[in-house]
């Protein structure tokens, strides 16, 4: 399968060459008493694109998605999108205020937020401009760029519909409005019936305290929605009966359709998937023979059902393996083995929900929506592996 | 249900107070390419006792359980075991010799390892000697170091069964011998069996690399099998006939039986539980009152069936909620909704399995086994929670 070394006669009877650090003690258990990665893997970092935005406080970064296995993000790689940067907060000095049409209106502080019953879950988040240079064409090189404003972590925390029922909501109230502590003071309308049905207010991401980037000491979890509706440094909770129309939702976050008009409140980030292995920061080095076609996939609908693959550009599909447990609304990883006879190929991924939702291709969605979208644009993606195992991002239409 | 601040009339229709943290710009999406916690959980660390072993190089660190949630172990806060420190290591120079009773001695590089197909799991991995200072009596000052020598991630890499499948491997075989390419070459003899049931050969943790303290670039996983067999920076399988009696399976990691002899490769870690919620680095801050009582339970045998709950030192119980999904050989977490009547109380956890294994008491324990012995110790742990809602270490026989 793999042109691994055979070992000579006589050598087989030998262990390998000891190398220099099994010749030396290394460091002990005091020396990282929190740890990092090895000096060799440094080249695997969030990476931001200069030119993208104005400034780098109200811009992005992204997830080094060729770099990773299964489906945890780690925490130091998720992707960041900030509107005024990352606030350093005090947790001591952090309040959580529900109020609005509520029967007592509340202010909790974080230990008040810590006793109620808790729950874990591990979800995607997504901003929804994942992949959106390529409306237009744009074509970014390699997969950090094209689809790593993802990632997937466990994340603890209390239901808010727990500490809405603590602050009694009254029955004219339909929305609320989450804000964020950061110098934007960063909010977002989401509907009540979303709120009250899986949304969480969380304190923790991957066992630990939530990361300062990530919302620390505290963020709304808003599963299978548009990143930035889950309102980071989360400070306030106000009950209404109908959206507030903050910036974030008229003049960003919405989709200019061909006719003029702009589609609004267009909350949920529906099935992608893209192949991580091969892709351009993931060249085939081997030459021909098996390799092994490695993805994710998500969906904010619920599980991912099935995920096809094609290497001739969409011809023909085969049915990828899932990795078990396939969680509701978090990455799925994917995987499939293929034999390269070492021609150029092109290589696609295609995501079918439990809800029976199939991804679309690019075609599909300019027809639907045209081309002067940011936001929500999840078709099919394709690479180009060419015959000296290089890969280029193209588009097919 | 908790004390939560009800805002006066007028203040009601007001944001909470407009923090220093949202009046500037904190920094933007390069400042850091790998992130770090906030400054304010610099306490969450790994710890490690010096009266424990002679150097540090050959010792242990606790992961700080009581300041984590859900199940996932962050990879920088898992507790470190080295017999010779951490040897740092070249991924392309790495090497992994499979050799002995096999058809063809092979060696891989780390692109051949990347290869194969993959799978990823989410285990817990602990030491055999967690708790073990508990044998005779001694009472640690806290869940970091009464049960600290556990964590739980997301692995990935390949079967090992697919590698030794690849050399080929002799009917003669019955074992294998793992090494590491620490200063240690830590080695450990491993049942042929089991090899082949769910062993893996893994490259990542958490989704990215494995870290340095964790086996980079490539560790043995024996799911649900003591620490000490799951061998980082693994270098060499060597197939034979009978285990090897090397130094860690015969001066160590054996247990001293009340009637003199040592059980032997004693490999699987029983079911065992501990609340992290209160416990002495966690007491109860709001007096009597509403609290979830929250810890985690595992099994080297697979998945957790059960956890039950006493508060009154082992008289009577309640079963816990697990959260799901639970998955075999894997951290489970479970929760206990609480009222407090503020005295003092004795709070337990009791962990059964899907094999309908019960944790024993430490009495059972004792009977069975003396006290002379370092390792597997599973007993039902004791948390005293006093009236003024410290919590301290208590035995109960």
């Amino acid at each position: 399968m793999s042109p691994v070394r055979a070992l000579a006669k006589g050598e087989e009877n030998l262990p390998p060459n000891v190398p220099e650090w099994t010749r030396s003690l290394g460091p002990g258990v005091t020396a990282s008493p929190y740890g990092a990665p090895s000096p060799f893997e440094k080249a695997v970092v969030r990476r931001s694109v200069e030119w993208l935005t104005a400034t780098e406080q109200s811009s992005i970064n992204f997830t080094p998605l060729h770099a990773l296995e299964g489906i945890i993000t780690p925490s130091g790689l998720c992707f960041e999108r900030h509107h005024g940067g990352v606030p350093e907060i005090d947790p001591d000095q952090h309040r959580l205020m529900i109020h609005g049409m509520v029967e007592r209106p509340l202010l909790f502080t974080m230990d008040d937020i810590l006793r109620f019953p808790s729950v874990s879950r591990v979800y995607f988040l997504e901003c929804p401009a994942n992949g959106g240079m390529e409306w237009k064409g744009a074509q970014m090189d390699g997969v950090q760029f094209t689809h790593g404003m993802v990632h997937c972590c466990e994340w603890t925390g209390v239901k808010l519909s727990t500490l809405l029922a603590e602050a009694g909501v009254l029955p004219t109230a339909k929305w609320l409005l989450a804000e964020g502590a950061d110098a934007a003071a960063m909010t977002r309308s989401i509907p009540l019936e979303k709120a009250l049905d899986d949304c969480l207010v969380c304190y923790a991401q991957n066992g630990e305290r939530i990361r300062p980037e990530n919302g620390y000491p505290l963020r709304l979890m808003v599963p299978g929605w548009e990143g930035n509706v889950n309102i980071k440094w989360l400070r306030r909770v106000k009950l209404g009966d109908r959206p507030w129309h903050h910036r974030e939702e008229t003049s960003k976050y919405t989709d200019l359709m061909p006719d003029g008009k702009a589609r609004q409140f267009t909350f949920l980030m529906e099935a992608n998937s893209v192949i991580t292995s091969p892709c351009p920061e993931k060249p085939v080095k081997h030459g021909k023979g098996f390799h092994e076609i490695r993805g994710i996939a998500w969906s904010g609908h619920g599980k991912i059902r099935r995920v096809d693959v094609s290497t001739d550009g969409g011809d023909n599909w085969r049915t990828a393996e899932l990795q078990e447990p396939v969680l509701s609304k978090a990455l799925t990883r994917f995987r499939l083995p293929w034999t390269w006879d070492g021609a150029p190929a092109l290589l696609q991924a295609r995501a079918i929900d439990e809800t029976g939702y199939v991804q679309p291709t690019i075609e599909q969605l300019r027809k639907a929506r045209g081309v002067n979208s940011i936001y929500h644009k999840n078709s099919i993606h394709t690479w180009r592996l060419n015959a000296d195992g290089t890969v280029n991002n193209v588009q097919i239409i």
